[in-house]
C-alpha cells in the first residue's frame, strides 16, 4: 500500500492568502453593491513594460518560423538572459558571480520552496517572525521542522527571530545554532532593510557556524538608501555561505509572467560538495527551463529601455508607498517599511489583534490588507499593506481610512 | 553546520543528455566540416502552429494594457484552460474529469519529478527498464531507491520491469509488490503502446494491491490505432489508483514554450486523505503558476484551428517515424515502435552494446541516436531514433544508413 508524506498532514490550515480570498468572497457575496479596495496580496497592477512586451512579440515571431523556433532550453538557462545578469546586478555592483552560478526559474517562490531539495531533513531552520509562510511550510513538507504547536501558533523545532519594533524589525543573532538561515532584505512582510555592515555580521555568523543563508532579494529594485546593499554577495565572504533568490515580480511586474534566478556559488561547500553542483542536477533533473520567449522578455529589462521603463513602475509603487506611509502617519497610526521596499507596517490600532483589525477593515470601509499574525506570532498587533495598487486606488483608501 | 541531501551522491555519472552533448560537442570540434543530423534527444523542431502564436501575440497585448494586464494566477491554473483540457482530453472519452481535479503546470518533467514529494520516502517503486531517467532519478534524490549497484546499473531497492522483445516492450506484473508504479505509455523510449485491455490489467492489479500508478501520457497524440486508451481513465477504476501526466510538449511543439498539467482525482485517496488536497497544498505552496500567455497559447491548441494545425505536426512527425521504420527494416534492421508515437527502437546490429553503436553512428554517419543502455539495463543492444527531426534530415539520415 502506498504512504503519503505525512508531513503534510501537519501543516496547519491553509495558505494564508487563500484564507484572505475566502473572507473577501464571502463578504462581496453578501454585500455586492460595495467596492472592495486591494492593498493586500504582493500583486501588481501596473501592465509590462512597453521594452519588454516588443521583447514578447518578437520572440512568439521567432517561435513561428522553422529557422528561428527554440526547443528545450539550455538546463541553467539561456546565456543571453545570464549573461545580462551577471554584468547587471552583480558586476555593475562589484560582485564576480559567473554564468554558470545563475540558474534561470519559473521564479522566486518555486525556488524558496525547491532550494530545500538539495538539503538534508537534519538541519534547523531559522526564519524571522513575521515571515514569508513558504519559507516555513515548504520545510514543514520536508519534516525539517518539527510538530506544530496550535497554542503557540510555531513548530517546535524552528529558531524563530522575532522581528518586532524592540528590535527594529530585524532579527538579532540566534541564541540556537541554525544550520539553515532564511533572510529577506528588504523585507516582506515588514518592509524593513538593513545596511552592509548589519548584513555583513550575518555572513561572518554563517561562516563562523558553518550555515548556509538562503537570501531572498526578490524586493532589492526598491531599495532607495545608499546603505542599503543590493545584494548578499555585496558583503566579504558571502559566496562561501549564501544562496541568493531573486525574481522578476517586483521589479518589472512579472507576477504573471514568471521569471526568477537562483545565485549557488562554486566556492558554497559541504565538505568537498559544492553545492552548484548539486543545484545544477536538480535544476536539470526536476525542472525543463523557463519558457524562451518569457527568458527574452527577462533580457528586455536590462535593457537601456527596459530599465528606464521599470524604474518608472518601481517609482509608481514607491510613491504609492510614500502616500500610504505618510498618510497613515498624519492620521496618528504607527508605521514603518515603505522606504526600502513596498509594504508598510502598521500596529494596530487599540487593543485589535490582526484578524480583528482585517474584518474591521474590510466591514467598515471594504480595504482589504494581510493580517500580520498570519506571517507569524510576532506579526501579531500588525497590519501589512502594499503599494502594488493603483495610485487612484490607494487615494481612495486612504481616504475611506479618514472616514474610520 | 549545514547538511546536504546525501541520496544525491548516490547518483551515477550525469545525465544522459548531458553525456551525449559532450560527446557530440568533443565529435564537432575535433570535426567541423562533418555534418552531424540529430535523431536523439526528443526535441520538437516545427515552429508553433499559426493558431498558438495568434493566441500567444493577443495574450503578450493584453499584458500591455493596464485593464486586461493581469498577475499572478489562479492556484490550479486558468479555469478557461482547465475546462478546455477537460472537455477535450477527457469527456469527449468519455471520462469525468473535474476541472478542480486538473493541475496546470510547466511541463510533464518538473511534474514528473515533483509528484513524489506528495509520497513518502517508504514507497517502493516501481517502474519499466529501460525507462525515462527522470522517474528513478528523482525518487533516488528523495532517498526512495536505495543504494546504485554500478555493476548491475540498477538501484537496490528499485522494481524494474523487463520491457524487451520477450515481453514485445511492455512490461509484465512485477513478482514484488511495489507501492507506486510508473507506467508511460505510448512509452519512451521504447515507441511501444498497449491496448485498453492491458491497461485494465494495470489498473486492477493497482486496486488489488494498493498501489497508485503515475501514468505518464505526454505522448498520447501519436496513438494512430484504435484500441490504444488516450488516457489511463478510460480504465474502469482508475480514478481511484491512478495520476496522470500531460504535456503540450509533443503533441503542440512546446518544448521551449513549456506547459502541462497533472490530473490527480479526488476519489484517488490513502485512508481518509485525498491526494488531490495534498498536491493542491504543494501546488500553492512551491509554484505559482505557468505565465499567462503561456496558459492562452494552451488554450487555443484546443481551438478548432489549433487542433487541425496540431494534428498536421503531429502527422509530419509521424511520416517520419514511418519512414524511418520502414527504411531501417528494408536495410535488415530489427525496428519496433513508431507506430502510436514518434520513437523507433531499434536492435544494434552484431554484438555491438548501445554505446559502440552511438560511437559507430558518430563517426561513421554522424548521425545522433541514444543508446538505449541510457534508459536501463534492459535497453542494453537497443537504440533509439526519435521522428522530431525534419522530413530532410529524416530521409538524409536514412540515406547515410545506406552507406554504412
Amino acid at each position: 500500500m502506498f504512504k503519503i508524506n505525512e508531513n503534510y498532514l501537519k501543516l496547519p490550515g491553509s495558505y494564508l492568502f487563500s484564507t484572505i480570498a475566502k473572507k473577501v468572497n464571502a463578504y462581496t457575496a453578501a454585500h455586492p453593491e460595495e467596492s472592495i479596495i486591494r492593498l493586500g496580496i504582493g500583486d501588481v497592477t501596473q501592465p509590462l513594460a512597453p521594452a519588454v512586451i516588443t521583447a514578447l512579440h518578437n520572440a512568439v515571431d521567432e517561435m513561428a518560423k522553422k529557422e528561428t523556433f527554440r526547443g528545450y532550453a539550455p538546463d541553467l538557462g539561456y546565456a543571453f538572459l545570464r549573461q545580462a545578469i551577471a554584468d547587471n546586478d552583480y558586476k555593475a555592483r562589484g560582485c564576480d558571480i559567473a554564468i554558470d552560478e545563475i540558474f534561470v526559474s519559473d521564479g522566486a517562490k518555486s525556488d524558496s520552496g525547491n532550494i530545500g531539495d538539495i538539503f538534508s531533513e537534519h538541519n534547523r531552520i531559522a526564519v524571522c517572525d513575521p515571515v514569508y509562510p513558504v519559507y516555513v511550510d515548504t520545510n514543514a513538507m520536508a519534516g525539517r521542522t518539527g510538530d506544530y504547536l496550535p497554542e503557540e501558533e510555531r513548530w517546535s523545532n524552528v529558531i524563530y527571530m522575532p522581528c518586532t519594533a524592540e528590535t527594529n524589525f530585524a532579527p538579532e543573532l540566534p541564541k540556537e545554532e541554525p544550520d539553515i538561515i532564511y533572510l529577506c532584505f528588504p523585507n516582506n512582510p515588514t518592509g524593513s532593510a538593513i545596511n552592509k555592515a548589519e548584513l555583513q555580521r550575518w555572513v561572518d555568523y554563517a561562516l563562523k557556524i558553518g550555515a548556509v543563508i538562503i537570501y531572498d532579494a526578490a524586493y532589492e529594485a526598491y531599495i532607495s538608501e545608499d546603505d542599503v546593499p543590493h545584494t548578499i554577495y555585496e558583503c566579504e565572504g558571502a559566496k562561501a555561505c549564501a544562496i541568493e533568490l531573486r525574481s522578476f515580480s517586483k521589479n518589472a511586474g512579472f507576477t504573471g509572467t514568471r521569471l526568477g534566478f537562483a545565485v549557488v556559488p562554486k566556492e558554497l561547500k559541504c565538505g568537498e560538495v559544492s553545492l552548484n553542483s548539486l543545484w545544477a542536477r536538480r535544476h536539470g533533473t526536476k525542472f525543463n527551463g523557463a519558457p524562451y520567449i518569457i527568458q527574452r522578455a527577462g533580457e528586455a529589462v536590462y535593457s537601456e529601455e527596459g530599465k528606464r521603463q521599470t524604474a518608472q513602475q518601481v517609482a509608481y509603487y514607491m510613491n504609492n508607498a510614500r502616500t500610504i506611509r505618510e498618510g497613515l502617519t498624519a492620521l496618528g497610526y504607527t508605521v514603518s517599511g515603505g522606504v526600502n521596499a513596498p509594504y508598510i507596517w502598521l500596529k494596530t490600532p487599540g487593543n485589535m489583534t490582526s484578524w480583528e483589525f482585517f474584518d474591521y477593515l474590510l466591514e467598515k470601509i471594504h480595504v482589504v490588507g494581510t493580517p500580520g499574525s498570519g506571517f507569524g506570532p510576532s506579526g501579531e498587533g500588525y497590519f501589512r499593506l502594499t503599494a502594488f495598487g493603483t495610485y487612484e486606488n490607494t487615494l481612495a483608501a486612504l481616504e475611506r481610512f479618514k472616514q474610520l
